[in-house]
């Protein structure tokens, strides 16, 4: 399946650690990540899951494709700023939100809107989203909502 | 200045008539409203400011202007679903939220990203969103916040 | 009804001119005028409209209410940039084209596709768009459409 | 490189012959194709690219990804309707279109709008498109502008 993996732009490397990991096991699962495009968590998963072999699609705010970091396989120009998170959360069979702040707030709310199961890993603390304490346990949930 | 207004589409009568009492008490202080152009909060809040004098801009998710609710003056089709939240949020100079589900979460975090002030009637518990009592401290809390 | 303007953003005070008629023609028949918001045939057409006492509104491509023209009475920021120009279409029940370059284009693209009659004053030649030679020409050509 | 295919989404074999070799054209120079995921054009020259193991990005009007043609590798949800021409213009370094009608008109708008070359398979006679003469051409065509 497809996972939206949401969250901050600029992390500390602790965060980043976390993004990683979860890409990696969600890439070593068969699962593609799709993500804002950007850096902090969304820099983080990619890297994780592209030194597992997984596919990256970044679904950026901006106009230019090269705007993505440089561990995306699949960039996507949109050109919409903000609006764009609706398209990412709604690419994915399910989502997992790493920290973040009002960008991934917004992100989580649309993809409970479009009915996606979300895990939280240390995010906002909002109805819907099932908190877990690791990337592993991430992976478990969003697989067990989609199955 | 032009207020965003979010909620629920579907909400009992009481939440109803504080989006209506909202609309009516931004419309007297001069303010126009903006929402989501659809029922619940949307069309009390359009209601209360029509009966005000006020000006109500529907944005809607439909491409269709006549899926406004009858107290929109100035209807948006966009027919881009959820991702019209965010023009919602851009479109105010200060939000105001009340109840609401997934949508208005995606609405508040929009909302916080682009940098608005957001008075909260009984709606989420998200930080940046200042938990008014009424719709009178609503009004005060966005005026106050945008001078 | 409301009539979508679509035009070029920098044109000749003869184009300008015929703008700003066509503008004041659909305003004194009773039409809004929908249009990018911007400068050039935008900025003339709205200029026409509020001569004459006309509603104007104008769907901007940045995510700035403020970088509206002047004479536009309701401003829609969108953050869309070119992406905009669909809602531009979309907003009127049929549009007229003056002059215009490449954004025109895919404005007249989106109206035919959206079945939105369209009329051309000295504009693309393309099949689907009704040849006028005059604003008022325009201004009976889509008013009958819409009848 | 990353090209953009546009063209009807019903149309006679032969033309979907032309679109199909111009997808295995492409993929076999080594170039991704972007689309609008869905039949005619689309599905022939995602079909022709996937012949010749090439990418296909689909950017499909609605919010499922599963309305995506089978020959699709990446499809793209994005909900958006008409709009999301805008982003199938964007996400490629060229363009090429192929018959058509209104929609396609629409993105030739808006490729030309983003100053990306385009080259033109029996399609609007419109400045700014390239006449060429077969799938071949195109390709040539498209190449030399981007180097």
């Amino acid at each position: 399946m497809r996972v939206s993996v949401i969250g901050g732009s600029s992390v500390p490397p602790e965060t980043a650690a976390v993004a990683e990991e979860l890409g990696e096991r969600l890439a070593n699962r068969g699962h593609a990540v799709v993500c804002g495009g950007l850096g902090g968590v969304m820099e983080a998963v990619c890297r994780g899951a592209r030194e597992a072999g997984g596919e990256t699609v970044g679904i950026l705010p901006t106009d230019r494709r090269s705007d993505a970091n440089p561990h995306v396989t699949v960039p996507i120009a949109t050109g919409m700023g903000h609006a764009r998170n609706a398209l990412v959360a709604m690419n994915g069979d399910a989502a997992v939100a790493v920290d973040g702040s009002h960008g991934t707030l917004s992100e989580i709310g649309t993809a409970l809107a479009h009915g996606r199961a979300v895990a939280g890993l240390d995010t906002h603390d909002v109805a819907g989203v099932e908190p877990v304490g690791s990337p592993a346990e991430a992976v478990d949930y969003v697989e067990d909502a989609v199955r």
